[in-house]
């Protein structure tokens, strides 16, 4: 039988999704209360990876397996192994087709940046910024990062490694309230580090730093030796990972 | 020069306010990023600890310095020397009569509890409660804490220590927003673990535990013996200290 688990968590403690030899990952996590259920080694895919210090509120991964458990059960089975910080918010029995990297349709990330006075209480989800920026201006040079592009100049890998970095930006939505701005990003799919060097070029951007025109000789560069200011992971959340 | 300094912190990682002897306290870190300005141990005076685990938005302490600096670069100086989880919100000049601690007027302290899913973000600051309560039901028997009562039953301090456990409380705000819940105590003052004791009294109100007239026996009681369930640390901030 094959599950389609969607789980939220705080990756501030956590070397990412992927297991590393130094550090402690989500996803090894995740395997390791899932083995305590199914007494036998398991093999979680995820809908992608999330860097070190990124967090998640619809991260998604499925697994197999032959034990016969309610949906609810699992979550609770699952919840009451994972520590405070990883919290399981939804199991679905899926067709054996689903996977839940390849059958990906969409995905939607947040940025989030605190413009007043740094605060205690988020800096593990909230980049403190603490200063206001032209929120204008980056909206309107957003729209240059809409559509389909290649996206190389915003990317950490090379195209040795992955040749095409082309992808499809559907929404940039900017939302304020009070200080709190997040910056939503919707599209087919991201390359590594695109979303916070985007981010970091319109910071800039918000700044004074970089018009419209840089921005778009940036892009059309394609060229990853472009210098790019990458921002914070710890503002960054991957918020929903959308199915075919 | 008696400086007046209000602090917000996420207390997760601390042992309370008050210098222990295992664990860090918020107090010692401040202590320690004093000194590195004063480069001469300094004293500093708080409103009233605050117990492990539980955080402040506006903590106000009080110390005394011949250094001659603007408020504005006295906050910037600590704040860059201060952990990502304590941050100084303001600082002002005061008279040589001003004490953190004698000078209160009255004090706000907040419960937030989550009756939704456990979500791991802000499991640091927030009660993960999991369940719905009858908030009208606790919101009639917290009546019954209104006022000047002695609060011995709702004390982790011994009347042989401190003999009058008097304490009058002004007003009791429930708020809800969605599944986060919030109880707003604001009091001339509150006995050690006195909000935490209310609260957890409050919620076995709410899950249909304890009547009215049970509450009311066990405060009339004034017995610390009396037994009453402690809401978790995690769930409380000091919220604002008045003075007169």
């Amino acid at each position: 039988m094959r599950i389609k688990a969607t789980v939220a968590y705080n990756g501030y403690r956590y070397c990412g999704w992927q297991v590393q030899e130094n550090g402690v990952s989500i996803q090894a996590t995740i395997d390791k209360a899932l083995g305590k259920i199914t007494k036998t080694p398991s093999e979680i895919f995820a809908s992608g990876r999330t860097d070190a210090g990124v967090h998640a509120y619809g991260q998604v991964f499925h697994f197999d397996t032959e034990i016969n458990m309610s949906e609810i059960n699992w979550e609770n089975a699952l919840n009451s192994l994972l520590p405070e910080d990883i919290r399981i918010q939804k199991i679905e029995f899926v067709a054996d087709d689903f996977h839940a990297r390849y059958s990906v349709k969409r995905k939607r990330y947040c940025y989030f940046l605190n413009q007043g006075k740094a605060e205690p209480f988020h800096y593990q989800t909230v980049y403190q910024y603490g200063r206001t920026l032209d929120i204008e201006k980056m909206e309107e040079v957003a729209q240059v990062f809409l559509g389909e592009h290649d996206f190389s100049t915003f990317s950490a890998t090379k195209k040795e490694i992955v040749p095409n970095q082309v992808k499809d930006i559907h929404e940039i939505i900017f939302r304020q309230e009070e200080n709190l701005l997040s910056i939503e990003f919707i599209g087919t799919g991201f390359l590594r580090y695109m979303v916070r060097m985007l981010v970091g070029t319109l910071i800039q951007v918000g700044e004074g730093k970089l018009t419209k025109e840089e921005v778009k000789e940036m892009l059309e560069a394609k060229d990853r030796e472009v210098r790019t200011v990458t921002a914070p992971a710890c503002g960054l959340t991957l918020v929903e990972v959308e199915y075919k």
